[in-house]
């Protein structure tokens, strides 16, 4: 089954809201095997919605729209489906029963137009609005499925799932649930990734493979229709396995979760517990680990040593490792391990990370733009440092040497 | 002109990512007094996109895209509008250049299938890329101009706003230039300054107010067509004394800024210094400052401290404060303020600024979430401490908080 997802509403062609409807709908649809192939926005007006609508009906089986059916006059959504389809405008009594019942007991008139909300089109089945007005709607004309939600997100996606999930199950008999697997990916980019399995990835039939990055990090998704898990699992094992082959050293879970949070996940599990130092990242290390709830259990804190006096007074860095003519400086392997064992000892935590480096957009005593060295100590085990060389703003170098801080940090932990 | 936006990937209709590029390039549209007619979203998928651009074609007089034109095989973009256009590609040889030196500077072959990324049109206007690979274009085809962009939002958005948008501009002669001006609120949110200034909003006509939020700041920006900035000034004049009026004491920039930019600029312009004590925002505070290009010069470092042993060893807050049945707590007016003034002795800074809350989504030693206290320490005035109560999840706290943290530290700096 072919998909379309219509939203309606100015506001979101003003850029006054974002369209996450659209995303929840496209996760939805997935789940249940259907394919959208595009998802349209279209403003409240009705010639427009008009061709919108008969654009997607003759590129879809099933047109999922959101929005335009709350009361007032710009809400034209049912309007100009009983137009299309010519079935008319019909009052749903429960939903009108609810409304009144609502307004009498705040004892406030009903406004004459909250009547639209209650609008059905003769033949459709209403969906039930379990947190708000509105009704929504399902029904079939001229072999096109139509599901009318209404825009709010705590309104729709009950709908969605309670009620119109069921409908287009019972319309799309015959068709096999869609699996998807996650890997992700860590320390290595998204290009390096696709060159490693570019054969894989052009030649792919079933499963689908489907790399994406975002945010400093790659993911590859594994997808396939079958009867049950179980199907689906074998028919992804080969893929699975070849890539694992190729690039699995960099594959740090398999399922949606960041690589601090698989850190944090681990360390939780071994009762370990984490300290860091930054100079470069200026606290982004520490504001990572901490957007993962329950991190309290593991993290101790951090130093965020800015400045080479902060190095050395509160960190223990020596003066004639950071300056003078042959000290190896502030940017420097040297550096980044006492960093990251002083951290580590200071803290009484047992691991210990350090990055310094240059964010830019100025080069620092003469180094680079990019270079950033990595510390990882480990109580009982000698402290390493990674030489990094990482491209972008000053933003992303920061936030590439923070991400790929944690990758060596979890590459280490899982050796030792 | 009439636009129409399209955005290209098979991440989007699968539900991976949210299309936020859209509501960007819709609020720019409205400002830069463009209608957006409709919004679509596209996959990979080479005879569907030609379709797509030949709709958005028939229906707008300019097309902005984004998506598709990274180095990868299913990154279509630029072969398509090639061949719909019979415009041949071409190297862009800077694009090329940048990439080449890219690859070396690292010691990293380059994969061949990144030269896609130098690739234009021979006609069109190279749109630069300063936060990453990808080269844009401009160019118009039978009347219709097409603006072709990449699909990371960290690089749309400098694309968008450096090149694409004077080059837009440049074809929309005969209209009159549209001037803007931004005031910057802290310490308010969207809702509080819509209340104070609904009628305002309400009622515009020209100047156009228009507010705005994004990552915990809110804007307004009051446009207005005129021959020249004068004009455009005295046109804005009256709106924004009004304005001013109400909400002035909010105002912290009148132009494109963060609140931490604002700080560093007025610290280094002083002389002075800032040391971060961050417990609940565990390193956020530290990384928005340091994102600031020159921080360096002013900002000393900072203390993560995430455990109250920490605060009590590395910034001697007295176990007394934090623990036992009578103590104030690590979430409390005493610690914020003691956390606010050890760091900045100790990393000899003239302003100390320290936060310690529940960032959730559990509550904490009986404190509910949200609940934050800010400390500012100035060297040689008496320390004071704001409490907060702040809403939304774990990572909104955190940056409500940080963003409130520093709104405090700015208006104890304009008062001193």
């Amino acid at each position: 089954m072919k998909a379309e997802i219509l939203a309606i509403g100015t506001e979101l062609l003003l850029g006054q809201i974002v369209n996450t409807n659209a995303q929840y709908l496209s996760q939805q649809c997935a789940l249940l095997g259907i394919d959208v192939y595009f998802q349209t926005v279209v403003g409240d007006n009705e010639q427009r919605l008009r061709d919108a609508f008969a654009l997607a009906k003759s590129r879809a089986d099933l047109i999922i729209c959101t929005g335009g059916i709350g009361p007032t006059q710009d809400d034209l959504t049912k309007d100009v489906l009983s137009s299309i389809s010519g079935m008319p405008i019909i009052l749903h009594q429960p939903s009108m029963d609810k409304m009144t019942a609502f307004f009498q007991k705040r004892n406030v008139p009903m406004v004459e137009s909250n009547i639209r909300q209650a609008h059905m089109l003769d033949g459709s089945d209403p969906l039930l609005n379990d947190t708000g007005m509105a009704v929504g709607l399902a029904f079939t004309h001229e072999g096109t499925h139509y599901i009318v939600l209404p825009g709010p997100p705590k309104e729709m996606k009950p709908m969605f799932d309670r009620y119109a999930t069921p409908w287009i199950q019972s319309k799309s008999q015959g068709e096999l649930p869609l699996y998807s697997k996650m890997l992700k990916f860590a320390g290595i980019g998204e290009s390096g990734l696709e060159h490693a399995l570019i054969d894989l990835i052009k030649d792919q039939t079933d499963p689908t493979i489907a790399p994406y990055a975002k945010e400093g990090e790659v993911t590859i998704r594994l997808s396939t229709k079958a009867t049950d898990p179980h199907e689906a699992e074998s028919k992804m094992y080969a893929v699975e396995q070849e890539i694992r082959k190729r690039v699995g050293a960099h594959i740090y879970a398999e399922d949606d979760i960041s690589i601090e949070d698989a850190i944090v996940r681990i360390m939780e599990k071994m009762g370990t517990s984490l300290a860091t130092a930054e100079s470069c990242t200026g606290g982004l290390l520490g504001d990572l680990i901490t957007n993962i709830p329950g991190t309290s259990v593991v993290y101790r804190g951090g130093i965020i040593c800015y400045t080479n006096d902060i190095k050395h007074r509160v960190l223990g860095v020596p003066k004639e490792v950071l300056d003078g003519p042959d000290a190896p400086g502030a940017v420097s392997e040297q550096t980044a391990i006492l960093l990251a064992e002083n951290v580590m000892n200071l803290m009484g935590a047992s691991y210990g990370l350090a990055i310094t480096g240059v964010a830019g957009p100025n080069q620092l005593e003469g180094h680079p733009v990019g270079l950033v060295y990595v510390g990882i100590a480990i109580k009982g085990v000698p402290t390493e440092a990674v030489k990094l060389q990482l491209a972008g703003t000053r933003e992303m170098v920061k936030l590439r040497a923070a991400k790929s801080a944690l990758y060596h940090l979890w590459k280490r932990m899982n050796r030792s």
